[in-house]
């Protein structure tokens, strides 16, 4: 029995999310659990650094399955890479040390939320950024972005629905950048996120680039350790998983 | 009747190219002409810079239309995204002089064709990239692509079913880049292309990079006056139209 070390690209457009769900719901976990099962014969259960949601893409998520099989790691990866659908693929695939768990010895992810502020829709962009009409001020996102850096309870950007035991967790970057013109990028870095943390930590910063929140309101929004105090849930499919650091 | 010069920005995937066909095909022109029609009441024929194939995107067609319509310049632009797919946007619009025509005032068009040449398939890339799996040369693609610049007949990278009365056309720009690991992107600028132009010199050079052809062997392709010479037609979906200049 093998334990292997998976990275992962998706585009997560036509999933339901990274984790499998009870019902008929098309999952990234469940697509790969079912191509590893066809290669190897085996009935698995994969692990991930992270549980991306519905429409979240990921550059490299990461995730490892321990699996009995006679298959070399890169015949293993092609094979996999054989049969999984268009919209995710295997960028590589290694033997991990027996202990190692895709989730638990994960120490940091790095996120990216694309933004379009272009005057018109960008068809080019659609998948991939979320758009908005207004004119954003960068200056005042980055000012609220940087009173979230470092360790902080972070119940007002938690899920309601969310069940993790404790809310503090640190992050350790927080960057809105335009690397061209129209195009907000906000890059969030840290050890660990509660549910919705990225995306309801943009929308609030949305909110404040529109002018309808203020550029220092967002240490208020944390002491506040209430949902409602932050901005709408940011859709998902701005957001990708780029990186996870072990 | 003003005349108006539209900027547009599409993604290929679903259109059947730019120019309206006989029969039901989805076309650019076709789209944007009952967008038009359901704005401002009017059935009018758009002129685009130049028919983008099958697959082909656009961060920046140009286009004319004469039109009837009390709407201004910005309100017009406003209600046609309003009512046009996801897939086309009007980036810019503004009243032209009575002369500008889109494809007869073009003075030099930028194209670019993005290949991905990593090791696994890249599912946040598929709908923009051709993927070619072996390792390409990049060095030996860009020594073909230099014998291309300038004045030349180029009769061999030309479609058998292209109606131009000449096949002399001048590049002013060839270049084989690698913005990051992996991604290879030709850029390829010029006054004026024959149907299928950019994509057979991307097949061309493609053989050349998996090293199928010689480096130096594009002056004889060029010189052989005869489709047969060069390579296969690369598939559209790498394909964007980036800029047309006036």
């Amino acid at each position: 029995m093998a334990n292997f070390r998976l990275t992962l690209e998706y585009d997560g457009s036509e999933f339901a999310g990274w984790q499998v769900q009870p019902g008929e719901s098309r999952t990234v976990q469940g697509v790969l659990e079912e191509a590893l099962a066809r290669v190897t014969g085996e009935t698995v259960r994969v692990t991930g650094a992270g549980r991306t949601d519905a429409g979240v893409h990921a550059e490299a998520q990461v995730a490892n399955v321990r699996v009995e099989t006679a298959l070399g790691a890169d015949t293993l990866r092609r094979a996999l890479n054989g049969v999984l659908p268009r919209d995710v693929a295997v960028r590589s695939l290694e033997e991990a040390p027996e202990g190692f768990h895709a989730r638990r010895d994960a120490r940091r992810k790095h996120y990216r939320y694309r933004i379009w502020n272009g005057p018109a829709p960008s068809p080019l962009r659609r998948g991939r950024f979320l758009r908005v009409e207004a004119p954003l001020d960068r200056i005042a996102m980055q000012c609220a972005a940087d009173a979230c850096v470092g360790r902080h309870d972070f119940t007002s950007l938690r899920a309601s629905r969310s069940d993790a035991r404790t809310s503090v967790r640190t992050l350790e970057r927080v960057t809105v950048g335009e690397p061209s013109p129209g195009e907000i990028e906000i890059e969030v870095v840290g050890e660990g996120f509660l549910r919705h943390m990225v995306r309801i930590l943009v929308g609030t910063l949305v909110e404040v680039g529109r002018g309808r929140r203020a550029p220092h309101s967002m240490a208020g929004v944390l002491a506040a350790r209430d949902r409602a105090a932050a901005g709408p849930t940011a859709p998902g499919r701005g957001l990708t998983l780029e990186r996870v650091d072990y």
